[in-house]
């Protein structure tokens, strides 16, 4: 799947186009991999303009690329062999040839099914688990708000809240059904439709002593709302702001960003590629509540590579609950 | 000195109520000091309106406070006797009597006058020196942006940066002869005057490299500039938005605060009254600068308690350099 054009505001299906290529075969260190799965994340919206970005941005004409996990078909590298399931970053087609140095074994745990490893136990799971525990430094007892509290990411982050003994977890998620799914299904303790009206209102009733840690995946007002019911010594991990991501005027900044100083507030961003190291430890802990049947894996999967932009174009719009993932085969 | 009304808006002669009151004679325990100095400061300005803030409102009818300096004339406490120099919280007023631990007594270095103790060595400093290095972490060889500059804070941590390494150190203020001041006489290596053009311009060719560290006495605009140039890590001390004290509508937010994600950039608010512990630490090498003549210290001293309320005026119009004070006494 190539980038046919740049979007401006919201993608549609017209600035991705769909190639057939013939692959080289693997030359000496390198592996063919059959895709199973592939990731569409928040993320990919910023590779999709022009100009610098944390990753750099797709271009025109070339194909896409993000997380995505296959087997082994071809290896002409060590330490890996036919069958092997690998995750790498060559998503958005069928079949990738690719350096082994860039594929990841994984070591599947019993009764935790493959498509996990893009999620709950892969960059979603890492994201939601060094946000909350290294960038906000979330502590026991502590109460947590997540936005886009259904999303792959915050689903997680407001899961390992929970189950690190936050005194209350709140979430905010785009449709009532969602919100019925963060109280039931994740064991949030209070969850609202931010669609429903005034977001600081409806934060301050579902959390009313105040937040200590806000995990935000959307910016704008949720932010100004968070920082509002933030109590002093509160932190926020800045993981991403959906809200603006299509945006084509700037969207307001939060007009109480002052209180930052009074109330010792910390707001943190961060990109989970900068910390690869906490993988094992992740995998181990969430591994562990997978297995226990302690935290719920959601998942909204799309087939067919040819339906991989639309599945995009939804989970910008919020129509997926958890990970959105694409199936490429089966 | 009272507290006549609230203001709204930018305060007023007419906010501000002298008064002669007759003080009880110290208490067992207490001392009776006649103030040298007392300190007009940013933060008051918060303290004037109702509702809670960091620190406790002013309240209509009844005196102001704030940092003073004075020499003990009577004594009922061990460990002061009269003719001691001592630093406290009853500022606004000429004679203060005052339970003894709330008293600090002053360590006299050489050649350095009393008023530093209200200001390079006193909580001014100390504002300075954490902020610079515990809250945005500042390390030798980067590149620091200070807004306010000329100001009390500003100046401080300009030149603590400066002699601590700094790559480079550029500081915004309100006036040429500020940013001349900057350059010629703190060692500043590049300064603007921000009333002369779009701030993010000028800030863009004062550090063609981006900045590592964004030291905030401003907010506004300043602060969205900030982020702008700060590189991958960078952090901002979030000291103070003294552009935000009078403002009567909120001050629009950074509208690029969704940069803090894939920059990785850290914005931490303090106050500078929660790290009385750094105090020994800032006075033994703040003070060794001063002795050596590798700082500057500058002052705007007012006198008497009848001007205090516009000296207060004035230094929320930038009409300082450096640190404001009213002298009580000779």
């Amino acid at each position: 799947m190539r980038l046919a054009s740049r979007p401006s505001g919201w993608p549609t299906p017209e600035n991705f186009e769909l190639a057939e290529v013939r692959l080289p075969a693997p030359a000496e260190g390198e592996i063919l991999v059959r895709n199973l799965f592939m990731s569409v994340d928040p993320y990919m919206r910023g590779r999709m303009n022009e100009g610098k970005s944390y990753t750099p941005p797709f271009r025109v004409g070339e194909p896409l690329d993000g997380a995505a996990l296959g087997e082994v078909v071809v290896s002409r590298a060590p330490g890996l062999a036919p069958g092997d399931t690998v995750t790498h970053r060559y998503g958005w087609r069928e079949y990738a040839v690719l350096d082994a140095k860039e594929a990841r074994r994984v070591e599947e745990i019993p009764g935790v099914p493959l498509s996990a490893y893009l999620g709950a136990l892969g960059m979603t799971g890492l994201t939601a688990y060094v946000g909350l525990l290294d960038i906000a430094r979330f502590k026991d007892g502590e109460a947590v708000f997540v936005s886009g509290a259904a999303g792959a990411v915050g689903s997680m982050a407001g899961q390992i809240a929970r189950l690190k003994g936050a005194s209350r977890v709140v979430g905010s998620a785009g449709s009532p059904e969602k919100v019925t799914h963060l109280v039931r299904d994740l064991g949030f303790d209070a969850a609202f439709n931010y669609r429903d009206g005034e977001i600081h209102e409806q934060l301050a009733r579902a959390a009313p002593g105040g937040i200590d840690v806000y995990f935000d995946n959307v910016g704008g007002e949720h932010l100004e709302a968070a920082i509002d019911e933030l109590r002093t010594y509160g932190r926020v991990a800045m993981c991403g702001s959906i809200s603006s991501y299509n945006a084509t005027e700037p969207v307001p900044g939060p007009r109480n960003i002052g209180l930052v100083v009074g109330k010792r507030l910390t707001l943190r961003g961060f990109i989970v590629s900068d910390h690869p190291a906490r993988l094992p430890d992740m995998i181990a802990e969430v591994g562990a509540w997978l297995r226990e049947g302690k935290i719920a894996f959601t998942e909204t999967v799309v087939d067919g590579l040819e339906n991989a932009p639309k599945a995009f174009i939804d989970m910008l719009h919020g129509a997926n609950t958890g990970k959105m993932l694409v199936r490429l085969a089966q």
